[in-house]
């Protein structure tokens, strides 16, 4: 493995988010919250200098593989976590530092679980911090990297493809930088606008940044400790819906947008199904919830919201969900498991994923019929390449092994099995609830530290797709 | 699809049903039991009519292929368990005809879930009828009538192929018939040995007899409210425990130690993992529910049955599980998945199919940082056909499939989200109890028509390994 290559990566990744470590002081300097400062220059100094040491000289041998490009992404990820805590910590704010890693890892993840039960009690500087991790999580930091360093390499696929999600990570254009800075200018662009469209409804400035990057990442963290419910406005949610849906498309089909392949985007049977997911579970829910709710227009609205929340894995809530039928609650816990659409900042296992995995399931039925007249899976009526199929199956099989590893190291806290089921199915796909004390009205506060790494694990394991961490810790080094 | 020939594999497997609805009587004549005679005589001779009518003309046409095998598998399963189902509704002691047939398919599955809240008060033959359901269902009707009937086709083994369990059905011998004599008399053998050691226990003759084919078929029907604690002796226990974990062994390997073929039984990777999850899993229990009990010996005996009783599907219980630490639950809710070895009368997913999923999914790992330098899945040193690998992965995703779409359609009913999914995966994998309302102490007749129906197609679709019942509902005609 080309260590020296590996340090060399993690050292730009490093000053990206050593840099981005300093725009709090601008929150600080705004809101007059001096004593903030050191909470946030003493990390950014030590990560640039670290990021100095690391790269002050560029590797001879460049060559990056598979191995080397999973382990520097999941390398990254658990320093930028590690080293993003600490502003919290120095600040007081969230004195463990394990609560502070996990709230970080939640926000690089674009989980949104949190472990405080009170966050209006924050600075403003840090709750920016915290929603400012789920930005720069939801499309990636090596990507950031990827699109600011101009790079010929034709390799750098190989770090694209750890951090990027779906089955089937195809590049946009040749040359793997400029595709990074496509995505990223696709990403700014629709977070500016959503700033502009909650300004629009009457947010004030600081709290439309604060849930535009939130919505971005489609991560969850509010200001709030009763979320967007907070501003009781239609108008508000109905933004927040749509652009937290907005963001669980593939940014790819942006990309067609723009240079008007529109047929690309129309015949997308991912983006088709998707939205008929949503489509569908709206009007289902609508109906099972109208015994809560006064009218059938509120019992749609929260209904959308929800439906949005969930399947992009975002997590904002606007009701206590709790208060639903089982009925409804479990269409929302299968939801979880769609996710969103894969080259979207979503989680869960990706719309895409979950269409291979259902074709597959049915062509198995029809082998088992008559193995010699069986054609292959297809996607946007294009057979699927045999290992894409092969790796979404494998995907789920190994997901569901680690979701059953987590129950176990997780059982020994005394929550409930319930509990213990939605915290892990909530961590591993990103979304941000779960049941009872892990609720929308509850946190994660109340596990004991060793529940809380665990966790932390599943959520890098949902947001960087499983491999990029079992081969930090189990790929033999050679 | 040869239709004529299903109606008369149909019309065989009846015959051995209606033929064994008479063997209550001899229990009820026993007893005195003469007002239950009509409930079993009525549903024999109408089941025996029928028989006549389906094989009173051998069709000309035999050919029975994979999809023949399933539907006729499928069908007669389905009409065995609404024919098996009578006498419970004629002697009034199951009035409500769902609840009867939920019952009997829970026997014939050999789930053992009951609606009963007082199993206690039925009549002495009815429980015999309910234990039987249990034997016969265990090793197959259709591998009995294989046993019986003296034929040289070689495709009857599309037919056992549906009704056996596991990843891969090999046939002990070339004929198939010879295969299910062989295998239906080790059963058997095991069966009389396992009467005659509760006899020794203490236990009376009728009892013996019910517990015994409870066993056999790793159902879990007892004749007691509170099931095998009811003795409260440390030798039924132990002699129970090590016969269901016998009859969880794939049979062919009784068959190799018959022969003298030794190494074939000690090379068995499936029998050894099967080992070492019960001796593993029994020493964790043990120390982890000790503060439950007084001593060491008590938790190492509560743990042992309940290990046995779980990872071989059969449900039997000498203790209230929901007492236990959640890490405790957790550990028995993962050995409900694994279950017991293919070729058994266990149920579960398997411990070779789990084996092939999980080095599928290590495999999967070497695949992606290497795609070229990657062996193929091995098991007993030797690689596993590409076929039975696919089969595997797939049989998982179609059964976690399965089970979404079953908690979805179970969700309707107003019980808590935790409780359905304890019932989908325990009808699923043919355990017999779940958790909350549906735990040992608690029964199934608190849910709706609807629902126990629901679970009457998991728990076939558990015993029957999910095609033939796919097939039977969703398969092409041609």
């Amino acid at each position: 493995m080309n260590y020296r290559m590996i340090t060399y990566i993690m050292g730009q990744i490093l000053r990206i988010v050593g840099l981005c470590m300093l725009l709090p002081l601008v929150v600080g300097a705004v809101y007059g919250e001096n004593h903030i400062f050191a909470s946030f220059v003493i990390p950014a100094v030590i990560t640039l200098l670290l990021s100095i040491i690391f790269t002050v000289k560029k590797p001879k041998n460049t060559a990056v593989f598979s191995m080397e490009g999973f382990v520097s992404v999941a390398a990254s990820w658990i320093t930028m976590s590690a080293i993003g805590a600490m502003p919290f910590v120095i600040s007081g704010e969230i004195p463990n530092y394990v609560d502070a890693f996990f709230e970080t890892v939640s926000g690089f993840t674009t989980t949104g679980s949190t472990i405080l039960s009170d966050v209006e009690s924050m600075s403003r500087s840090c709750i920016f911090w915290r929603a400012f991790t789920h930005w720069l999580g939801g499309m990636g930091v090596l990507m950031f990297v990827l699109a600011v360093v101009n790079s010929n390499d034709v390799r750098t696929m190989h770090m694209m493809r750890a951090e990027c999600t779906g089955p089937n990570v195809g590049r946009l254009v040749s040359k793997s930088s400029f595709s990074a800075r496509i995505l990223y200018g696709i990403y700014i662009t629709l977070t500016v606008a959503e700033i502009i469209a909650l300004l629009i409804c009457g947010m004030p400035f600081y709290d439309s940044i604060i849930h535009a990057c939130s919505s971005a990442g489609t991560g969850g963290f509010s200001m709030w400790n009763d979320s967007i419910a907070h501003y009781n406005s239609i108008a508000i949610e109905m933004v927040i819906t749509i652009f937290v849906l907005l963001f669980g498309v593939n940014f790819n089909l942006y990309y067609f947008m723009m240079i008007k392949k529109f047929s690309l985007v129309f015949k997308n049977e991912e983006l088709r199904v998707y939205i008929g997911v949503i489509i569908t579970t709206t009007a289902i829910l609508s109906c099972t919830i109208l015994e809560n709710y006064s009218s059938f227009g509120e019992s749609l609205r929260k209904a959308f919201f929800m439906v949005g929340a969930t399947i992009t894995s975002t997590g904002f809530a606007t009701t206590d969900t709790g208060q639903w039928s089982t009925f409804s609650q479990t269409l929302l816990l299968l939801l979880m498991f769609i996710g969103s659409c894969a080259g979207s900042t979503g989680g869960g296992m990706k719309v895409s994923r979950i269409l291979i995995i259902v074709k597959t399931g049915i062509r198995e039925l029809k082998y088992i019929v008559s193995p010699r007249a069986v054609a292959s899976v297809k996607i946007d009526g294009k057979p699927v390449e045999k290992d894409v199929v092969r790796g979404a199956s494998n995907y789920f099989i190994l997901f569901m092994l680690i979701m059953a590893i987590s129950l176990l190291l997780l059982s020994h806290d005394n929550f409930s099995i319930e509990e213990n089921i939605s915290a892990v199915i909530t961590c591993m796909n990103n979304i941000g609830f779960g049941v009872g004390r892990f609720s929308t009205s509850g946190n994660f506060g109340g596990l004991d530290s060793f529940s809380k790494l665990i966790l932390c694990f599943d959520m890098l394991i949902g947001r960087l797709e499983i491999y990029p961490l079992i081969m930090l810790f189990a790929g033999r080094r050679h």
